[in-house]
């Protein structure tokens, strides 16, 4: 016979231990041979409990979510055409975009500057650095972000109006996103670089490369960057710092084109030499087409889905689909990682790009699993890259059926980082990373691992607080 | 104070216990909370006790494995040309080569003779299936195994004299190898199949394709194939039944000489098109580069390193460094594994092809580790293929620093199959393989996995046994 009372049914049978956070009580009743079922717990971030439960209760969350990570699944992303920045973005002269959240030339970074200073000489609007740089602190320019403008840039990310741009489309939401061509490693724009190499292979890219790329597509037809990217998971890329199946699949999809088009041969032969010979010019693919998914997701009230996390080189900034298009922002960090030469931390910039789209997709640091050799080019283990992913999975609302990553069973990447999970678990997003030299001019420096600042999220979930009905007490 | 007698000293301590084979003393000795350590252990293959004490014996064989093995590991291969099998291995009409020991038309499995057969159509020497038929029966043909003219041929592996070669060439030791063009899959010669439209392709292969493959390397130079094994085994490909990456790391290295070639741009554009399309293409290239590394470890004296496992599609053979050209065989058998469309097993003809060699050298099923999204093309799941990788640790002599697994912590692949321990732990080489439809002219059905019959190993040993210095009694 069992007592009936509320104590007699809790102590009339053998307990159910279930022990969260600190080891002790878990460990203490290991010791008497009690069951204890362990879950892996830490706290909120601190100051996040009141803005937490206002969210979590709210009751548009749960189907908000639904909605938005439906749409970021289910976008497509077709690369249709290669073409100038001024005819596809509208950027007029003395207009350029620039990677992460707004930021003026006043707080920019070293390699922002750089990079702002390399595309003036590109476009002509100054003669030298010098004047470069003194035209951009008066104002010459007018600054606005990449994301601001469908367009995502990697590093600095900086647009201007003759650089040739991938133009890719998701037929399921009618949307086109945007990016630069990726124009290789070492002294590049992106990182900062502005030498007289970099100018001219701008000039390069968009007299040469960029028509023959918008030829070739044209005459290809559509060429699916999400197939090809559901690929490389399957061949070691991870999206972010490897892409090298992805340029090689890229390439064999345009190659009968590209050959078969009017342009002289040399000049083709130079423009497979320069993709191929460049492991990371798909990436200026995967940038857009992880846009194009995140755009889908945006605006639905409610919803914590992060949908974009991008960094200028000063602040990391994130935005959520229940708030807009407004930026969270914080310090960007500086990546962890290895260092090319004899570079070493004390030349690195903080964290800059948008290339963290990625990771916002899912992909990159989240699917570090499905890369192992990344270790190599990032550092660490390989089991930290098996372990990153795994832990990935605690702060993400799905898994992508279009992108699996073999060595976990097939397991679909962990996808859309949701702000409450991220605040509840204190685990932060896992971001691969190229490090760009914090002095102008420098170039790339290293690549490393980094994660966001946490008040970006916090402070992304009091916006999302205030936007909550408020909790019946 | 211990007893210093043999017993006390047995005694005087806690004792140590090493259980092999049946769980049951290791069982009881645990429940008695007695320390166990297991080893994995099974009985050897039966029949084979004495040889195998007498080839374990042989004071020659752990430096003559290790010379043989270190040969293996130093080879190079490097793709230097694309020439006629007539000029490169001086094949006169009516001289054809085949994969596996040799085998007469008699004894030919389905696939064999259908390949015969179109190969007597490609050549000329037959107008119809039915004449070729008759002629071969005759014996109008010269057969030998392409083992025995350095060549090597995937499946059927039929080499005729108007076949296109590419040729490879080991620097350290100045050897050379030679495998023909990969025409694709299903309906292909290789495979056994001889209608129209293979014929049809092979003629294309030896007037367009070889002709401008040729061109471009000799235009590039030679092409390192080891290097670009060792980088597919890190995106995705096992060398065997993946060579997805390992192909668009050829077509990008060949691609500016194929465009800077005088050939018409439209030919240029089909072969592109035609290797792109074939994921295949450099499982051709990589036959030749493990032909070369094994061929560096022949003809040791004491060695028991298996130096080649090839098939016909009747009999299952393998070669022995210590034990020269003579073939050890036993009947082939039917992979298991996943079958195209409606073909099921009883479609299959028995394993076939010289294509093992990548097992022989330690990629292929050796490496599914490196693969694991192969196990969608040959069943399983991925944990058999890292567990098959593992195994294969137990049975080989060295780990291959140039070809790493990046999941395993970038270990080496298990490389240099050794007789004696195959016999001594019943473990057999672990081989993926495509699978050929029994029926001549069938082409492929289907891919799976398979593996050696034991008596090839036992023969073997047997051999080495007998060569082997007299055991003291």
């Amino acid at each position: 016979m069992t007592d009936p009372s509320p104590a007699g049914r809790l102590l009339g049978r053998e307990p159910l231990v279930v022990a969260a956070g600190a080891d002790l009580l878990a460990e203490a009743l290991t010791a008497q041979a009690v069951p204890v079922t362990r879950v892996d717990w830490r706290p909120p971030l601190p100051g996040s409990a009141e803005d937490l439960a206002r969210v979590l209760a709210d009751p548009r969350r749960e189907e908000a979510n639904r909605i938005a990570v439906s749409r970021v699944l289910a976008a497509t992303a077709q690369l249709v055409d290669v073409r100038p920045a001024r005819e596809v973005l509208g950027l007029g002269p003395g207009q350029f975009l620039h990677a992460g959240p707004p930021v003026d030339w006043e707080r920019a970074s070293g390699p922002m500057r750089g990079a702002l200073v390399g595309a003036m000489l590109f476009e002509g609007l100054a003669a030298t650095p010098e004047e470069a740089e003194q035209r951009l602190a008066r104002g010459a320019v007018e600054l606005d972000s990449c994301h601001h403008h469908g367009a995502v840039g990697p590093m600095a990310g900086v647009v201007s109006p003759s650089m040739w741009m991938c133009e890719l489309r998701d037929e399921v939401h009618g949307t086109r996103a945007w990016c630069s061509l990726n124009e290789g490693l070492g002294k590049v724009l992106r990182y900062g670089a502005f030498g007289p190499e970099v100018v001219e292979r701008l000039r390069w890219m968009a007299t040469v490369l960029g028509p023959l790329l918008g030829a070739a597509v044209r005459a290809h037809g559509p060429v699916d960057v999400r197939a090809i990217i559901a690929q490389m998971l399957q061949m070691g890329d991870e999206g972010h710092n490897r892409n090298r199946a992805g340029t090689l699949m890229l390439l064999r999809e345009l190659l009968a084109e590209l050959i078969e088009s009017d342009a002289p041969a040399a000049d083709i032969a130079e423009a497979v030499r320069f993709i191929s010979g460049n492991d990371h010019f798909f990436l200026n693919l995967v940038m857009p087409a992880c846009k194009l998914a995140l755009d889908a997701g945006r605006g639905v009230p409610g919803s914590t889905l992060v949908v974009a996390m991008a960094r200028n080189g000063t602040d990391f900034g994130i935005q959520v689909s229940g708030t807009g298009d407004r930026w969270f922002t914080g310090p960007a960090q500086v990546p962890e990682g290895m260092y090319l030469g004899s570079y070493g931390p004390g030349d690195a910039n903080p964290d800059i790009g948008d290339s963290a789209i990625t990771e916002t997709a899912g992909i990159g640091g989240f699917a570090m699993a499905a890369a192992p050799a990344i270790v190599r080019f990032v550092g660490g283990q390989v089991q930290d890259a098996l372990d990153a992913t795994r832990r990935m999975y605690d702060i993400t609302l799905a898994e992508n059926p279009a992108y699996q990553v073999p060595v976990l069973d097939f397991r679909g990447t962990p996808t859309g980082i949701d702000v409450t999970r991220v605040v509840r678990t204190g685990v932060l997003p896992q971001i691969n990373t190229g490090i760009a030299g914090r002095v102008a001019g420098t170039g790339q420096v290293g690549a490393g691992l980094v994660t966001p600042p946490a008040a970006c999220f916090t402070a992304a979930l009091g916006a999302l607080a205030r936007d909550a009905p408020p909790l019946a007490r």
